[in-house]
This record gives structure tokens, sequence and C-alpha cells, in this order.
């Protein structure tokens, strides 16, 4: 029995998977012991795509709909992105029980609980290792690698671009526009970089990895999440004076209580090897009860790497259904729902690293420190970078471990104060990795 | 249908296996949509073994017949080790028609690929994600998650033992007897340290990985191995002068004509990912074709880190029997056989690191340039730390990239010269990672 594969996107990343599929066909075939066929790819403009030259009678169509109605066809693999499209794309080749290979993180960081019960009353499967990290195969770690343990704490860099604008900052020193502009030329940022440099990307991708990990149905839009429009070098200059550094962290952590998510810019250790993370890479660090600190590190993005996520997915789903049932418990709920609860961010003790750009006036660090006393924050250092034109220098308090509601709570009464250039900057110092 | 679990083999991995089947049973049973029963345990001194507290009627026996032949029993878990026993209770359980999942890095580096088809003849699975560094699911990786691409290149540090002694013999500058003693007391060494400090338990670890990325039948006996017995503390000052660090470690690197294999203490770069892999930990650096770089890092050993591999393998072996044949193809042997020969280390060009005992002479360096020249190997740099007493301090000479076989020669020629205290000690600086 051969298995047969449609394409629906040529994109990058549809052409990537398309290139692996024809150039690592023999590879593929030694170790499947099977042949994967491509029978049909679409896109808006098939007829403008230089492909790659396939083997057979393949269908090329700009209507997904003969893609997913093709009875030759056992795995349909969906590369347009967004919610609108994609969705219907899947629903359908799910209906006509077809196995579903997609790289969707948006779609299914939403809707991937729903279309996961969608494929198993369908008795076909729902693959989605290229949704989250690209070249890192984090997915069939949670499902296999470590099934076995349960997970404490999961911590991520999930954003390519904004890990690539944050290291350039670090190494040159330069401002957020000026990199983001350098980015967007040399095409690791979008026209509208908003996705990536607001948090949102990386939102989608913590919310399928929690789901794997702790087995809870996340909605992306509960996990607080903050982007990295603020960072300026001189953050960097204070991080390193503290043995730190500073990226877009993804965190979920299993606490007293519940399960605190986050997207948000934090210092972390120079010492952990999160920190040396650096360009348009992903990694993801996870805690297990048993198996303790493992570590995974790879391309986030690209057309090969995510490329080769989406073929691995294509291998596995054609094994079982060339070699067995695809029958699966759900993976965004293999824990018993309802054990893990989100906290909100507030609740969370950590230092706090504190910036603020004020106007030169005498009393300030006086104003400062009696109102985080009044919240019972304690002070641990206050940093001040030697400056020629000490005026709008910003400078950094850090403090003790503190609630995060009572830094909140101490900088909304100080943003009352009059000598304020801008509302100050608060980024927790996470640790324990 | 129930899948029954008997474990043979009661040591630390075996104990922490159970202890995770026991505590972990709700977690496990939500994943799997099924429960794992343990109904038997085999031990030499199984009456004198504290277990946790199992459900159900469990045979506890010193007989490991009476595991692999009891009809309750799908999935048997061999934690034995070594070669005699081990593989006679493997052989046994696959002709039963049972499923087997090890730990045993040895036996499957020596004869995996014999006892995999053993498995397939009988229609049941082999599974060893335990085999090789314990906490890290590298084989899972390789299997299913990066299935799609072809690796070109793998470096290990697969060792706990002597990445700890290493990196301790770095951080408190003492000799490598103190510190092996020192590892002994805390049972980080075994009393006969061989097979850890002399590359041996690496060597099979590697062996099983390479077979496994590169579709080669391995024999461990043709991998070029070293231990780390000659590291000094001052190698690791002459390393840091460099921006260099020490590693034991395991490369695995298709070149032009081949697959070349060692296992050997190198110098790489403190910027790469892997210079940061400190105590006894083990990671695993694989550069493909298409997926570019990905890394992997855990805990090497240890009761419930290799116990969550153990499970791991369990819950995958137990899915298969439930919901689907196990046939495969053998990961002994992916790619075509015959496509990957192994080379021999002295075709490997590297710039090399030369440690050099001498007596207090007159040109020394100039005979040493004078050998180097004759067999064509540029001179890089030459290193001396300042001290006291001059006699007998090491200095380092370090080359341009050279072919491996031509320092051998020009080592050949040096260890005539009369002002060497002992032979020469010459590491590979590794790159590219």
């Amino acid at each position: 029995m051969e298995v047969g594969v449609g394409l629906i996107g040529l994109g990058n990343v549809g052409l990537g998977a398309l290139q692996i599929l024809v150039e690592n066909s023999q590879s593929i075939t030694d170790k499947l012991g099977f042949s994967l066929h491509v029978r049909a790819v679409c896109s808006r403009h098939v007829g403008s795509k230089k492909l790659p030259s396939l083997d057979g009678a393949v269908v090329r169509t700009s209507d997904w709909q003969d893609v997913v109605r093709n009875p030759d066809i056992d795995i349909v693999v969906e590369l347009i992105g967004g919610t609108a499209t994609a969705g219907h794309v899947i629903e359908a080749a799910l209906r006509e029980q077809k196995s579903v290979v997609t790289a969707n993180k948006e779609l299914i960081a939403l809707r991937g609980a729903e279309l996961w019960s969608l494929a198993n009353q369908n008795g076909v499967n729902l693959a989605m290792e290229a949704s989250v990290a690209g070249g890192i195969p984090i997915h069939t770690v949670l499902r296999e690698g470590i099934a076995g343990d349960r997970v404490i704490e999961l911590y991520g860099i999930l954003n390519g671009t904004s890990n690539f604008i944050l290291t350039e900052i670090e190494k040159s020193n330069a401002a957020f526009d000026a990199v983001l502009a350098e980015a967007q030329q040399l095409g690791y940022a979008e026209a509208d970089p908003s996705a990536d440099v607001d948090g949102l990307d990386a939102r989608s991708k913590l919310a399928i990895l929690a789901a794997l990990a702790f087995g809870e149905r996340l909605s992306p839009s509960d996990i607080y999440t903050e982007g990295i429009r603020r960072i300026m070098p001189v953050d960097f200059q204070y991080a390193h004076q503290l043995q730190h550094t500073i990226r877009l962290l993804c965190l979920a952590r299993q606490s007293d209580g519940g399960l605190l998510l986050s997207v948000r810019p934090s210092l972390i250790p120079q010492s952990a090897i999160l920190a040396h993370v650096t360009g348009a890479y992903n990694a993801v660090w996870i805690r297990g009860t048993y198996g303790e600190d493992t570590f995974y590190y790879g391309r986030g993005a690209g057309s090969r790497p995510t490329g080769v996520a989406v073929v691995s997915d294509i291998m596995r789903v054609a094994r079982e259904i060339r070699f067995g049932s695809p029958e699966r418990v759900s993976p965004f709920a293999h824990d018993r729902l309802g054990e893990f609860r989100p906290l909100p961010v507030s609740v969370q003790e950590l230092p706090y690293y504190l910036r603020f750009r004020v106007e030169d006036k005498a009393g300030i660090i006086a104003t400062l420190a009696t109102i985080l006393a009044k919240h019972r924050i304690g002070i641990d250092a206050v940093l001040q970078l030697p400056r020629e034109d000490w005026r709008d220098l910003p400078f950094v308090i850090t403090t003790e471990p503190a609630k995060e509601q009572s830094i909140r709570e101490a900088l909304v009464d100080i943003r009352e104060s009059d000598f304020l250039v801008e509302a100050p900057f608060a980024m927790p110092m996470q640790r324990g990795f």
C-alpha cells in the first residue's frame, strides 16, 4: 500500500517540505520501508510556482477542495497559515477521513483541542510538530520522548525574530527601531512586525506547548503577554552588570494553586544555557518531576528546518496509516482537566528589575525608596551607568524577591511623581534554570 | 485490553522506573487512555528489595524465566545490564513474542541490529531510549522527531562521570587522581572507573547513536577511543587562554568518503553551547542537511531520569500493542548500508593542541618547530604559563589545521628527542558547532 500526500500552501514552508520530500525521498523510503507519494499540490498561484520535479501524476490546483476530496490522498498537509481558510481546509480534510499535518500555530493554539476531537471521531490523526519552534522536535519530545514524566516547569524562547532583535541590540548597542528596520531589510521581520515583537506569535506557541505539557485547554488570550518594544540598549548594559541578559521568555510553571503562564522580556542569568540562545534560534527548557532538566535548541523557523518538522510528521502519520490505527488520547487533555488553573501573573514572587527615566531633581532615590518600602519591597541594588550627559539617563533599581502585585501597586504610586520622563519599565529576573 | 509489564533487574534504574510506574500511574493512564499493569518483578535478591506498593497480584521472583514465560506479560523490561544474562533474557523474551524495553547500551551497541531483526521476525518491538544519555530522549528525536532530515554530523557529551571529573578539574584545578577519588566517594564514579574514564561507555553510546543517525552497522571496537586520564589542570588553563574548554567529545561526522567516528578529549570553543555542559550532564548536537543545528541536553544517568526513558518507551510500545502492529524497518539500517564507511581518524584535518613536558634545555622550541615544519605543520601559537618553578612545566603548541596523520608522524619524530619527560599529549581542536 502506498501513502498519498497532498500539500496545500506553497509558501516558504510548503516549498521547503516539498524540496525535502523530493530530494530526500530515498532516505525517507529507507526509513519507512515504503514510499510517500505527493499526489497533489495546491496554491492560489500554483502556475507561477517553480516546483521540484515530482514523480508520477501530480495534480496542480488552486482549489484546495481538489486536494481534500482526492481519493488517492491519505494525508493533507495544511501550510496556508491564518485561521480562516486553513480552518475550513483542516475540518474538511478530517471529515473526509484524511489525516492532517499542519504548521499552523495560530489555529492550533485557538482550536487545537476541538480539531483533535474531530480527527479522533474520524479515526485519523492531526499532527502539528511544525507549529512550534520549527526545527526543534519539541512535540515529539513531549508526546513520546518524555511521556513518562510529569512536567513541572517549561521555559521557552519561541520567537526567532524577537530573539534576533534582542541579541542585535545586545551586540551592537543600537536602538530597537534601528534594529527592527535592519531585521525587516534582512527579511527576519515582517513589514507589520506586531505578531513577533509584541509577543503574540510566542503566545500562540506557548499555549500549544503548555497544553501538551500540562494537558490544560488554554486560551492564548488568557496568557499574560508583553513584547520587546520598550527594551533599550542600556537595559543590556545594566543586565550585564548583574551577570544577566534579556530574552523574550515564555514561561509555564506549576505553582501552588495552579499554572502560571507568561510571555515577557525577562532577565535571565548569563550562567543559564538559555542565555546562550542568540540570533533567530529557539529553545525550550523543561523541568520534569522525575527526569529533572532537559533542554532543546534549534532553528525557530525557516523553510527547511520547519520543512523537516512537516516531513517528519508526514512520516509518522504515514506509518500509522500503514501499520495501525492512529486512535489516541487527545494530546490536549492527557492529564485530567481541572488539575491546573491558570494563575494571575500578579502572584509571582521574584526579584524585579525596575528602570526609570527621570528629570534631574534632588531626592528621587529617596522618594522611590520610600514608596517601595511602603509596599514592603526590599531594594537589592541601585545601578547607574556613568555618562557625561546625566539628563534623561535611565537608572535601575533591582529588588529583593517581591510579589508582582506589590511591584505593580508601587509603580502606580511612583507614576504620580513629577520627576518621571516616562512610565517605569519592570522586568522579572527569572531564576532556577 | 490491558497491557502487562514485567521488570527484570531492580537496581538503580529498575527501582526508578518502578517508582515512576507506581507514583505517576494516573498521568500515564490519562496519556495512554488505558492502564499499564506491572505483573512481575525479578531480581537476584528480590526478597531484600524495598518496593513501592503495587496494585493487584505481582509475581516476585529471582528467576527471569518466570517473567519471560508469563502469559500475562506483554512487555519485558531488561534492566540487568551487561552482555551475558541480559542477552539471554532479551532473546528469550523476543522469541516468546514479547516486546522488550532495555537500557543496556553495551549489549545494544554490540548486538542491536541482530536483536532488532529477531524482534521484527517475532512481530514485536525492541525499545532502547534509556540506553543512551538517560534523561535526553535522543532516540525519539532521531527515530521520529527529525526523521525527515538526513544527519551530517553528530557531537555528544555522553559520559556523565567523565564530564563531572573534567569540569571538577576545570573548577578546582585539582589533579585527575584526586578528582576521581572524590567522584568515587560521591558515588559518581565506580570503584573500577575504566568504563567511564577510558571512554568505553561513551563509545557504546556513540555506536548506538551513529547507527540510528546514519543507518550504519557499527562495531564499537571500530571507533577510535581515548579516555581522560592524561588531562591535567594546566590543560584547562591553556584551553581558557585559547577561549576554549575541554570535554570528552563523541563525534560522528560524514566526510568525503565516509563516516568519521571518535571518542576523545577535545578542545571546544567556549562560545559553543556544548562548552556549557557541566557536571554529570549529557548533551547531543546534531547537524542535519535540512534542519540545520539542533541541540539536546539533560541528565546523563540517574535512577529517575533514566527511569523516565524506560517508562516512556514502555508507553510507546504499549500503544503499539494496543492500537497497531509494531512492524517497522530496523532503526539500524534505515539508510542504505554501505553508503557510509568508517574512516580512519588519521584523515581528519583540524588544528591540534600539543602539550609537552620537557627538561630544561636550550633549543627545545627550535627542535620542535623544525620537526613540525618537516611534516608541513604550521604553528599557530606557543603558550607557556608563567611559573616560578620552570622545571617540568608543560607548555603547549597549537597548530594550524593539519592532517592527524601528519601530527602522528611528527609526534613519532618528536619522541626521539632527549628532552621529553613524558610522551607528548595531543588533542584536536573541534570547530563548527
